[in-house]
């Protein structure tokens, strides 16, 4: 199923969004609610929408999206993930993830602007696979790992290059405000090939085609990825592990391309979604 | 004054504590929740507690404490903040720093285990000052930036060092479970030098003195810092920074030196605190 990142938790069939009535259904609140009360939660949220899922519904287009999980426990994000991504930012191919966090104030939502902040015009774009955890997980074996998935969803990790690369250390470069763009809708892993391998991934900026590949060509795969972060760090439910971009990113360029005010990018994962902003420049006096 | 990381909100007299009347101050909650009140808070807090803070409290040796901020909307961490640990780590004097972040599930408290996981035995110390914001702060200038301090704490950065440079990026080795220290008090502002300057900081291996130097002494200074990371991202209520370490740690040593079960590290820095914790080594089947 699919569940939208609104205020207040909807489901979608077709292009329509149905408000879940979560009191029915046993738990509170958004999706990280949801999430909170287990697998056997699904059930009963089956049946409070088969009840309630009624006419018309919202429109998608007309929805007001927040971030899919506004604040998550922890993002893990992964650099560096994909060959050819790997390859283009003259790195070797790497032996263990490179890994960094974002914070969840760096977020914003589908349809929401992403923020270009005013020192930097090095703003660019990386479409990624969002994973979303549904189990507390420590030391994962491989062959279990995906049973901690909830689900997926689409992410931008939005990116200041010069800020990545004023220090060893990119963390910066990926945390400036409004950044991040994270959604539109959490896809319930059931929905999805096993570990959401074999699905194309691909950003558009102004309708051009600037980054194409597949989910398969990750280096570290989902369920490896969540073996080799539990055996440092429990995974919590509701914890967001982004899983690196492939090529095509602006600063490996030439010339290089970078994400201006009045843009429009838009990253979309086959099966899992379209996540689409208009670029802004940073309103000053912030 | 002092404000101690325990369950109740506790503010210290001498080796005692005292429960503070949240509601006779008019906040709800823990530290978290007197620093979201504001600065106008403190004057009711100190009424409060006059009114209240009788007998013999209950004495510091015997309180139960919790990390100081337990859940911190971010952790921002600055690696190689001063001169000489940069060098012993052969890296050259940075002019811009080295930024990483921490998730709270790495936290814990003072007197409470830190945590050696199972598969690794490069478990090092780092003393760090820790600055607690007390006002939203975007954009600050640095001759402004002292005002968002609330106040300051002491930080044990624990890092596995092996996971650590496994990739070109720190965060996994900072993030392990159960491996940052944080406590034992918040201590506001006015208590101490501006910008907490010229203050001994040190750790106390097993009794031996290994690592000994200044906040003098850091390359960018709490002010600098915070008109750093402000210039993006947005610093809230209750985000700590934390400064870095200086020269001594364990991995640089010849012969490498790691803290193993049953050891005792003690970090302090003058007027700020004394940060003491056993070493355990992880149990198996987490």
């Amino acid at each position: 199923m699919s569940l939208s990142g609104t205020a207040t938790l909807c489901a979608r069939r077709g292009d329509a969004y149905y408000p879940v009535s979560t009191a029915a259904a046993g738990f509170s609140g958004d999706l990280a609610g949801f999430l909170a009360a287990g697998p056997e939660a699904r059930a009963r949220l089956e049946a409070a929408l088969a009840a309630t899922a009624q006419g018309a519904g919202i429109s998608a287009a007309s929805a007001q999206y927040l971030p899919v999980l506004p604040t998550p426990g922890k993002i893990v994000c992964l650099g560096l993930n994909y060959t050819d991504h790997a390859a283009e930012g003259g790195f070797a191919k790497p032996d263990y993830p490179a890994i960094f966090l974002r914070t969840p104030s760096s977020l914003v939502a589908h349809g929401a602007d992403m923020i270009r902040p005013a020192q930097s015009e090095q703003f660019d774009y990386e479409v990624e696979l969002a994973v979303i955890i549904g189990r507390r997980t420590r030391r994962a074996a491989v062959e279990d790992a995906l049973s901690s998935v909830a689900g997926y969803s689409v992410f931008n990790d939005g990116s200041v290059r010069d800020y990545q690369f004023k220090s060893s250390q990119w963390t910066i470069g990926k945390n400036f405000d409004g950044t991040g763009s994270f959604g539109p809708e959490f896809v319930s892993a059931d929905e999805l090939p096993l570990g959401a391998k074999g699905l194309r991934v691909t950003t558009r900026l102004n309708g051009t085609l600037v980054q194409d590949a597949d989910t398969a060509d990750m280096i570290f795969d989902v369920a490896t990825t969540i073996a080799i972060l539990s055996e440092c760090m429990t995974l919590e439910i509701g914890d967001v592990i982004v899983m690196g971009t492939p090529s095509g990113v602006g600063f490996a360029r030439t010339p290089q391309l970078w994400m201006k005010p009045g843009d429009v990018c838009e990253c979309a994962i086959e099966g899992v979604g379209s996540l689409r902003n208009p670029i802004a420049q940073e309103k000053p006096g912030r």
